[in-house]
C-alpha cells in the first residue's frame, strides 16, 4: 500500500499571503489548488501551478463555495445544480492553468464547508461527482460519510484521507474550525503512523476510531504547517 | 468568401436578465460567451453553452477585465501577466462548461475595455495572444489596430469583424459606449452589405473608411438586438 | 389606524435593471433601499435616494447576506457578530447617501434570507436589533415570528407587515421564492383589505390566519409590481 | 506647529492578516481605516474602530477604487460621479461603525491609485471634495498637487502629509509601488526631522525638494512598520 501527502495550496490572494507554499511544495505529493472562490486569484493560481510543476507535485482542484470573505468556511444553501456549475467553473479555470503548463488534473477535493456539506448531504456529494465524472478524476474525501458512499456508488475513484493536523471527535468525526491552531508535529506524525499501521485514529477524548487512508492531508494555513509536513513525511516514508 | 454572424451572449447575472438570448441564439453562427468577470455566472454560462449546443452555434470565450459593476467597460491598468492570467482563468472556466457538453472552444474575443485596450496597447494585444496560443484558437478583432498587427505577427488566425450596431468615427474608429441605443435594423443591414460588397464602412459624418470583414457582430444588449440580427442575417445571406 | 405601503427599491446593479422604480416610487410611502450586498451599487443607491427624496418617500435600509449572485436568497451560516457587522456596514453606507441629501434613516428591513433567518433564528433577530438600536429606528417584520418577539422584547419599535404579492402557507407562514411570479392585482388588493378589515389572511389552501399589519409590502421584482402597487394603494386608501 | 503620525490601518481581510495593527495603534495619532474596497471587511472595520477608540486614536476613512484583488493599486477609469458615489458608500459604511462606538469621523484620505489619481486629475480631486464637504472633514494629501490646489480652492481643510517610508523622485514626486519594502527606521526618522526642521525632503538621487507637512504617514504593510513608527514617533516628539 502506498500513501501520499497532500496539502491545500495557493491560498494567498492579491497582496495577502497565506501559507508557506514555497517550503511546503517540495515536501508534498499532491497539491489541492485553490480556485479563486475561497482564496487565490488568477496570478496565484498560475504561480502555484508553476511551482507544483517544478517540484513534480500533482495538482488537484480545491473548489469552494463562493465566499472569499468567509474563506469558504460558512455554509450556504445552494441547489445541486448551482453547486455543480460553481465547481465546474472553478475546476475549468484551474485546468486552463494546467493546460498552459502541459499538465493534467489529478483529482478534485472540495474545500471547507463544501467538503463538510458533501460529507453530510447526499445531494452535495452528487454535485461533486457530477463534476468529477466530466474530468474522469478521483475524489479525495472522508470514509464513513457520503464522500465514500456516494462517490463509490457513482463509480468514481474514492481516495480516503486522514487529517494530520485536525482533531477528531469520538467516532472519527472531523472537527473543522475557521482558523487552525499550531499542532505538535511529533504527535501528529505518531497519529499518522498509527493510522497506517493499526488503522486507528485517536479522538479528542482518547478513544479510538477506525481509519482507512490512502492520503494524508496537512493544511497550509496551520501556523507550523511546514514542520508538521516535514515530520509527517519522514514518519510515513515506509508507506510513501 | 463566407461571413458569419457573431453575438455577445450569456450576459445575464443571477436574477438579472440582459439580452434576449433565446431569440438571438437561433439567428447567429458564433456566440461570444461571457465568463463571469463583466457579466454572467456559472449557472448562466452552463445554460448559454447548452443553448448554443442545441442550436449548433459555435462558442467562443468573451473574457473581460474584472469589473462586474462596470460591465467591463471601465479601463483598468493591469500588467501583461495579470491580463494573461485573468483571461486564462475565464477561458478555462468556459472550456469546463464546453467539456461538459462535448464541445470545443471556437475562438476568443475580449470584451469591452479589454477589447479596446488590445486595439491600442501592444502589451494587451500580446496578453490576448498568450492565451490564444495555449488554446490554438482564432481571435476576433478590428482591422488596422494592434488586434490585426500583433495577432497576425504572432501567427494567430485573425478574424476581422464589422459592427452592425455601433457607429464609427471618421477613419473607421469604433465608438464604444457604456450603454447601446436602439438602431435602425434596415440601415444596419445596408451598412453590412456595403461593407461586404464594396469593402466600405460609413462613418458618423458620412465619410467612408475601408472595411475588411469575416464576421459581423451584433450586441445582445442593444435594445432591438433581435430585429437587427434577423434583418442583418437575411441581408448577408449571400455571403453566409 | 394608519397603514403605509412599502416596497423594496433600488435593486438594479450596474447595467442591469430590476424593477420599475420610476413608476413605483410615486405610489409608495416607504422605500426599502438595497445596500449593495444582494443588489444595487453606489450609483443606484444614490439615484434611488434622490428619487425617494423627490417623491417624499421615506427611506429604510434593506440589508442582505453578502451574496450578489444569489440575490441574498440563499441562506448562509454566519455568527451573530458577523451579521451585526455586515448589516451595520450596509446601513452605514445607505446613511451616507441620506446624509448627502439631508435625509434621515426611517427604518430597517432585512432582505431575503436574512429576513427569513431573523424570523426563525433568535440570534439573527438579535443581530438585527443590535443595529437598529444604534440608529434608533423601527424594524419591519412578520408577526408571530422572532421578528415580533425579539424586536419587541428588545424595546425596538416593531412594524408588522403584510405581503400583498406573496402566498402564505396555512398558519400564515410566508412562502419565499427566489423569483416572484406575476399576481392578480385585484385579488391582492382584496387580500390586503381583508387583512385590514377583518385581521385575516388567506392561505394557499383557502384557510385563514390572523393578520395584524401596519405596513403592506409590494416587491419591485414581481413582474406586474406597478399594477399591484397602484391597485393596492387605491384599495387601502381609507387606512393610509 | 504640531504634527501627527497617521497610518493606514485595518487592511486585513477575512482570514488574511496584513499589518501589525495591534502594535501600531498605540503609536499613532490618526488611523486611516480601510473601508472594504481595497482591503478589510465589516468584521475588521469593527475591530479596527474599537481598537482606535481604546487607544484614543482618531479615525479617518481610507476609501479606494473597487479592486480587492489589486489592493486598490491599479488605476481605473471612472467618472467623477462614480467616484463620488463609490467613496460616499465607503465613508458612510465606516461612519456606521464609528456611530456604534460614539465616535466622529476625523478626516478622509483616499487610498492607493485613488490617492495618486486625485493628485494628478482635477476631476478626481473634485470627487473627493464632494464627499469631504458632505461630512465637513479635512482631507489628507500631498502638497503641490491637485490635492492641495483643489481641496484648498473648495474651502476644505487640507492637511499636507509627508511619507516616512516611501521614496521620492527628484522634485518631490512620491514613488508608489504595489508592495512596500522594509526601510531603515533611523534614516526614515532623520528624513522626517529634516522635513520638519528645514522643510526639505531628500529625493532618491540625493537632491532636495521643499516639504510642508502637518502629518507623517507610515504604511502598515511595510514589513518593519512598527519599528519605523516607533522610531519616527520618538524623533518627531518635539513637534507632536
Amino acid at each position: 500500500m502506498t500513501v501520499t501527502l497532500n496539502c491545500d495550496m495557493g491560498e494567498s490572494f492579491g497582496l495577502y499571503k497565506l501559507g508557506d507554499d514555497a517550503s511546503l511544495m517540495p515536501l508534498i505529493d499532491a497539491a489541492n489548488v485553490a480556485c479563486g472562490f475561497h482564496a487565490s486569484d488568477p496570478d496565484h493560481m498560475r504561480n502555484t501551478v508553476l511551482s507544483a510543476k517544478m517540484h513534480g507535485v500533482k495538482v488537484g482542484a480545491h473548489p469552494s463555495l463562493p465566499d472569499l470573505q468567509g474563506f469558504g468556511r460558512r455554509e450556504m444553501k445552494m441547489s445541486r445544480q448551482e453547486i455543480v456549475n460553481s465547481v465546474l467553473y472553478q475546476v475549468g479555470a484551474l485546468v486552463g492553468f494546467l493546460k498552459a503548463e502541459g499538465m493534467e488534473l489529478n483529482h478534485i477535493k472540495p474545500h471547507g464547508s463544501l467538503y463538510s456539506m458533501a460529507a453530510r448531504q447526499e445531494e452535495v456529494a452528487h454535485a461533486i461527482c457530477d463534476v468529477a465524472e466530466i474530468y474522469g478524476v478521483p475524489l479525495f474525501g472522508m470514509t464513513a460519510t457520503f464522500h465514500e458512499t456516494i462517490y463509490t456508488q457513482r463509480g468514481i475513484e474514492f481516495v480516503p484521507e486522514f487529517y494530520a493536523d485536525l482533531e477528531y471527535a469520538p467516532g472519527g468525526i472531523l472537527i473543522v474550525t475557521r482558523e487552525h491552531p499550531a499542532m505538535d508535529p511529533d504527535l501528529m506524525a505518531e497519529r499518522c503512523v498509527r493510522a497506517l499501521t493499526d488503522g486507528k485514529g485517536t479522538a479528542l477524548d482518547g478513544s479510538f476510531f477506525p481509519v482507512r487512508c490512502k492520503t494524508i492531508c496537512v493544511h497550509s494555513d496551520t501556523p507550523n504547517a511546514v514542520d508538521i509536513a516535514r515530520t509527517v513525511r519522514s514518519a510515513i516514508a515506509p508507506w510513501r
